[in-house]
C-alpha cells in the first residue's frame, strides 16, 4: 500500500498518526479510515479532547502529577500521609501504585530516569524539588520506586547522594520473584537478589 | 494501572483514543502521554488533520474513492483507459492495486463486501451506481478485486447477476500461490486452484 494517496487531507491525517509511538503508514490509516466512518460531533470529540488536554493540562506545584487543579487531587488530600514521599518515573507510575491500593503516602514524579544515552541529565528531572521537598522537612520517608534499570538504579544513587544529608529514610521496592512467575524460568539476578533480601516468614505471606 | 485518573481531561483524551480499533486503555495513555510531551501546535495539528479531514472530505463522483475534489484524479485523468473497470472493497485497495503500477484504467469503490453476518447488504454498498456505470455504455471489462474470502465471493456472483445481462467482460483476480511462497505451505484450495487455473508458460513468468 505505497500508493499515492487519493486526497492531501487524507495523506495530512495519515501522516500525523504515523507519529505516534509504534503506529506505521498502515495502521495510520486503518485508524484514520475507522474515524472517517464515525460522525462529525465524534470526530470531532476525538480531536478537540487531545487538544484541550494539552492547552488546559496542569501539573501538581508540589509532586508534578497531571491534575486539572494546581495541587492534584492526591496532595490535597488530608488522608494521605505527607510523611512518606514515593518518587515515581511518570503519571502511569503513580496509577500504577494508587491500583495497587497498598500505599497512601505522597508521590514525586520525576519526569523520567538519568539517561546520558538520551540526553536526560539530572536537571532535565524533578530532581531539585525533591530535595527542596525533603529541606522544607516533615518528610520522613523516601521511596524510590524507579525502573529496575541501569538508568533506574543510577537515578537512585543521585538522589541518594542528593538526600543523604538531610538524614530522611530512604528505601527502594522489593526486587525478586514476580508473584505468579516460576524460579525455573526467573534470570539469575533476580533469583540471587530474592535470596540475599528474602524476608522472614511466620506461616502468612 | 487501574488507578483513578489524576485528571478528568486526561481522562477523557484517553478514552477517545481507547475507542479507535485495536487501541486498549494502556496502549491509549501511551498515545496522550506521547502528544502531551510535543507542544501546542503538534498536538493541535494532530487534532485538527483529522477533524479537517472528516468535515471537508469529499468522495468521487464516479468511483466513490476519497477525493479533495468532485471527481478524483484517477477518473479525471485522460491518461487511463475508462473502459476497464477494478471493482473493489475500499480505498486502501485502489491504493494497494495502484501501488503495483499493473492496472491503467479506473476503479469502483464498493464500501465493503456483501456480509449478511454483519447486516451488509446489497444496498449498503455501491453497486447500484456500478450497474449505473456499465448501462451507460463505455465499459468494455469489469474487473472483481475483492477479498477472496465467503464474503467476497457472494458479493462477486451477486455483481456478476447484475452485470450479466450488458454483455461486458467479467474477471475476477488471479488467485494462486503468492510470489515467494513454498508449496508445502500452501493450503490446499489454494494449491487446488492454482493448479486448475494454471497459465501458459514460455519460459518468462
Amino acid at each position: 500500500m505505497n500508493g499515492q494517496y487519493p486526497s492531501v487531507l487524507l495523506e495530512k491525517a495519515v501522516s500525523e498518526f504515523a507519529k505516534l509511538p509504534g503506529v506505521g503508514r498502515k495502521t495510520a490509516m486503518r485508524l484514520v479510515l475507522h474515524l472517517l466512518r464515525q460522525d462529525v460531533a465524534a470526530v470531532e470529540a476525538f480531536g478537540n479532547a487531545i487538544i484541550t488536554l494539552k492547552r488546559e493540562v496542569k501539573y501538581c506545584k508540589v509532586c508534578h502529577n497531571i491534575s486539572d487543579t494546581d495541587v492534584c487531587r492526591i496532595c490535597s488530600n488530608p488522608q494521605r500521609d505527607a510523611s512518606v514521599v514515593c518518587v515515581v518515573e511518570n503519571i502511569r507510575d503513580v496509577m500504577a501504585v494508587e491500583a495497587t491500593q497498598q500505599f497512601r503516602g505522597l508521590y514525586h514524579v520525576l519526569g523520567g530516569v538519568i539517561s546520558p544515552m538520551d540526553g536526560i541529565g539530572p536537571s532535565d528531572l524533578q530532581i531539585d524539588s525533591l530535595v527542596e521537598r525533603v529541606r522544607a522537612g516533615g518528610v520522613k520517608e523516601v521511596i524510590l520506586a524507579l525502573s529496575t534499570t541501569m538508568e533506574g538504579d543510577t537515578t537512585n544513587f543521585y538522589i541518594y547522594r542528593k538526600l543523604e544529608k538531610f538524614g530522611v529514610k530512604l528505601s527502594v521496592i522489593a526486587r525478586g520473584i514476580s508473584v505468579g512467575d516460576e524460579l525455573e524460568y526467573a534470570d539469575e539476578v533476580t533469583l540471587g537478589r530474592s535470596i540475599v533480601n528474602r524476608t522472614p516468614f511466620n506461616g502468612t505471606l
